[in-house]
């Protein structure tokens, strides 16, 4: 049997606090207990909170993936326009359900190293009028970006277009305002910076977007990838549309408990000091970091680049087999040409980084390739002047 | 906020074992972690051997009724004749995606307390030539019935019609087996009588099934309902097509482990077993059943008539507010005329029955119903004759 | 590998709750970090409270008899008089302690189903001027006995004698007030009606006490038998004598918690009502209940007579074996004699009582013994009206 | 409310593992179960692998103290020579115990920064003949040093000597091979290099301890101090003499067979090499070791001397305060001159080491001492050239 790892530094699924866990345990309730009921409405609450906002929130029992298609099944129709904004591979992703549900989709891409120009985004909109929605990536985990989604989003408002934001490695380590950023739909996954376990959407709704569902020639309902359906029952009636995932629900209550006792500014601030920290100890070893201005570089993972004359894998294998450390490589097309070091929920804090830098290193000394233990972790450390835990 | 049930006998979810709730708390890691792959595999392994089948599995991530819609939405087109047997609420329901997908429904519906007659489906399918598919409810929890799929299975395959099974309540509590049985798709839940938790739907292809979404028009991919999608990552290439549950495939590894560790021959007879005490019990206390046939009743739960001058509403919440013990009501239309005492999983077993009909009896006295407290359980016990846990 | 049973229904340790358990398997902290401290001093603030005491308490890091041997270790000199109070084979066995450390034993014996007379408590003080210490058992846990503490205290009291009290199974099960019953040293253990985890001693002490402690001629320090070094470690100086059970204090912080939540008295009153009804259902199927008269009949253990024709080895086993039901047999000179029905800590409840029940008649009918099955579930569950989980 | 540290890396209790901590979390067995019995009897027979003899263990139900007190009680009567190592502060304590039971104490004693000399033992037993017992510690915890236990126990069996040996923070840190090395009674604790919870004395006993036992005028029976008791009660017949640990019995299960799943001479290596890594990074720091010769230094715990201009409890309070990493002062006499780093169980791994010295660096510089960050982490890397935790 494959030894499991010690640390979980990858792109998401991420590891999760212990306290999670055990509340994840817990005995499993029939959904319409009212024990359980008075759960759900607790941690829709919470939900609330972590996402800044008074728009309804709604937590549906599938994988963010799931979230994001039902946006794009509830909203689009044939024929509409939809500028999709790419900047990495899952702002390239949402094409397909674009594509699936008959939207004409309008593009501006860049490179997959880089993040949208607000400016093109207002370029475009005037160039194409009638959009009536847009889709962006808030933080793109495959590439380590950031797009500057409250501009977009304010533009997008200028324009009266409808907005459907991937957060879902954006949410607890990007700051985020629905209201304030014109936001309608927006969608985030608990098993990245927030440090919960895979397996739910959470998803933040506009009155417009809601607006825009049921006005929807056919709204979709009675499916499992329907957000109106959770209107219908959950927030109109108290009832689920189906089965929810009970546990997962203990553990996202434990979550989001977890990060509203630190607060949402501060856990994402932390994940930001902790980036830029990884930062300087890439580059303080030679290495390249993948995005091509720092400060789009996003706070869930770094992406660094792969280095001359050694695979990407053997590094990876290397910190994963001799020392327990999971990274992640590159995702789809960026396969190969880039790594990944995590420091997303717990992870991101100082020594966990530390850990991390130094089996980088050691791993980079195992492989033959020329490299000064130490100096990593070092300029890393160096650049948390300041870090306080008990800062209150 | 409200106190937790001691015991959750409840339609679903119910109660987990300790052992699977401490497995579903180990560390959550990344779905590419080669530890988590075997895991992934392993689990598949067990689940082929939980449905006594050669044929292929697949684990999607949501409830089983994500299973239920992929299926019709993975095979039929505009146009497709269905069979859909209806004896109940989810034999209904199924209905809605036939609809959805653009199928034309022929039905043979037979009251919700009773079982599709096999002959009627024989003379249905002679009557409708040119029917592709058949979709049947093995256990209708919302009526506590179980419907004879073995023969209804048979009588499909003459007639070259594929089938789709939900046993989402039937795995682990009645027989069944898929490749004797003529079953296409059978869409089973973790959280019925395997006992596991709730958001995942296990399913098994027949090599039929796989053909006819191939050649689908529009084959569903890109999709979180598409079936092929697991194909082509999981099955054809170890990928996942989206992030899966980790955390819940922990908990479906342990399930299914300690399923097998009992023996399904001998986990179904449990369940039968019992089912066929608490039906004494019921019958004792001068109850009727719900469903007009007592070989008719399924395993996994008893529905029990609501009885004259006491509504079952009053007899659930003084079980759960009095004396912690949490049973379901009627569910849709059989809201109000019936209640449902569970045993399912680990809660299959005289001590959880015992309690639960003792707990019954004590809040019919409470709400001032004649009852002699102990007949019912006195009944119950005396059905168990020759039960040994302690027996190879 | 044998089978773990469903229920542990023995004489303790005993089932504990799953909260408990969880808490108990937080990560392990350092005796000396400042978080682990808090959580010592914290914990025995909550166990004043369930003491219903303002005297010093000690947590002796050993299973209560450790505390016993501690107490008579600590107070007894060579000469000294012990009044020792014998109705049960735990008050014989501290003969044990007295006789190690010098004492001169009084005794004062009744059988072992009876209690002791205050008044011939009060008479031996009379007839033995000099008495200096007065030790009694408050729950004997093997004869399922309670003797009157409150009365023997006072006359402890009038005579200026100190008094042990051994309340292992009494604490959270029987009513104790140190102060007001004139209790010098009370012992008191997790594992029993508090429903914790076995591995510690719950100890009161009264200034007397720590005065003649002091007093001792070489009083006990530098022993794992000292209370001493406690109170100069960490009562004076918050330190540790040395490693306490980190582990089980968690769990001890988290049953001492769940108690008062529910409230000492409430909890108190929960397992009488439940003894009680244990009782009738005992009575009801034509056995005989151990003690002699039921109003001494103990909280923890129902103590019951082993039949003619049948051994009790034989039910204990049938109900193990077959059901997974762990009850205890009598211990010592009582082996053989009776066997023992517990409904300790969380299994003082209706739910577990009939389970408990209807096993013990089903294992009976199994055995060839003439019984009408759900004669002591009902008679118990008669007495148990107006039983309310939710009343506040 | 006091932040839980993020890495307990004391002197012991230490971090434990998630799958000991789940173990632990178990139910509540009866003593008596079994299914308990089996456990009980099962740890056993690890233990002796894990102590790799076939001599007797005993599981005394207490912190090893408590077996080191039981050894001196049980051994020593009124008048016996016993020859008292002393390099620590451990060493020095014994004598106290020596004392309390009647023996005269010849002592060789040497600085606490260094290691008994055999050849001072063999000459102190030439020039006290007639001396009947040794008492040596193996790891001075609180020094971090080691003395050369396989030549004392070589000398002492050579003058026919009985050896007590505390190797609490030895075994599974350090070799130790009892029969081989002429080891009566060894004493170890799970809560130091086996990475499981504190509260079990852990003990292998010679057949010539348990005749010294036997032979002794009154023989320690009757106590929770007793040796004896546990061999007439356990070993000789399957009874236990008090309620044991239940809990704690599942976590030594668990972290028995984790030790044996890795192999114990293989835990050793781990952990010496860990040790020395440790001491590389620190004496890159400019730091000064506490041992006087590097070879004595032991593999639990790195002493370091406290620099000069800066007090140990700062660099201690600004790691946890700041950081969340928790290491230990120097222990009695040796509080304040020193500080402790540690790397025992779970946490003996470059990833742990490379946090632990980073985070050190890191205070260092909040606290102004001019530190090259990186440096000492660096240094250790380099030691651990060769790691491979995925090597048979």
């Amino acid at each position: 049997m494959t030894k499991w790892p010690r640390m979980n530094l990858a792109a998401g699924p991420v590891e999760v606090a212990e306290r999670t866990r055990r509340d994840l345990a817990k005995p499993v309730l029939y959904h319409y207990d009212p024990a359980f009921k008075e759960l759900f409405a607790h941690t829709t609450d919470l939900l609330k909170q972590v996402f800044r906002t008074d728009y309804d929130v709604v937590i549906m029992q599938g994988e963010a993936i799931l979230g994001l298609e039902a946006a794009a099944a509830s909203l689009i129709q044939p024929g509409d326009k939809v500028l999709n904004l790419v900047s990495g591979v899952f702002g390239k992703w949402f094409q397909m359900f674009i594509d699936k549900f008959g939207g004409e989709t309008i593009e501006i891409a860049v490179g997959y190293d880089d993040a949208i120009d607000p400016e093109d985004v207002r370029k475009a909109l005037h160039a194409n009028p009638g959009v009536k929605y847009l889709s962006v990536v808030h933080s793109e985990t495959p590439s380590g970006t950031r797009n500057p989604v409250a501009e977009i989003g304010a533009i997008a408002r200028e324009f009266g277009v409808l907005t459907m934001v991937d957060t879902v490695s954006g949410l607890g380590g990007e700051n985020l305002i629905p209201e304030e950023w014109g936001l309608d739909i927006a969608i985030a996954g608990p098993q990245k910076c927030l440090s919960g376990i895979p397996g739910l959407s959470l998803m933040s709704i506009s009155p417009a977007a809601w607006e825009a569902m049921e006005n929807h020639p056919t709204p979709l309902r009675g499916s499992f990838l329907s957000i109106l359906d959770w209107k219908d029952a959950w927030i109109d009636n108290q009832r689920f549309p189906y089965t929810p995932s009970v546990s997962e629900m203990y553990a996202l209550e434990s979550t989001l408990t977890q990060v509203l006792e630190e607060g949402v500014e501060r856990h994402v601030d932390r994940h930001q000091r902790v980036a830029r920290a990884c930062r300087e100890g890439v580059k303080a070893l030679g290495f390249e970091l993948w995005p091509v201005r720092e400060e789009i570089a996003a706070s869930c993972v770094t992406a660094v680049k792969a280095p001359e004359g050694l695979s990407e894998e053997q590094i990876r294998d290397t910190m994963r087999d001799r020392y327990g450390v999971m990274i992640s490589p590159g995702y789809g097309d960026l396969y190969g040409k880039l790594f990944r070091l995590g420091h997303m929920g717990v992870s991101a804090h100082p020594t966990t980084l530390a850990a991390q830098l130094a089996i980088f290193e050691r791993s980079l000394k195992d492989l033959g390739h020329p490299v000064e233990l130490g100096v990593g972790v070092g300029a890393a450390m160096a650049a948390l002047d300041g870090w306080d835990d008990s800062a209150a």
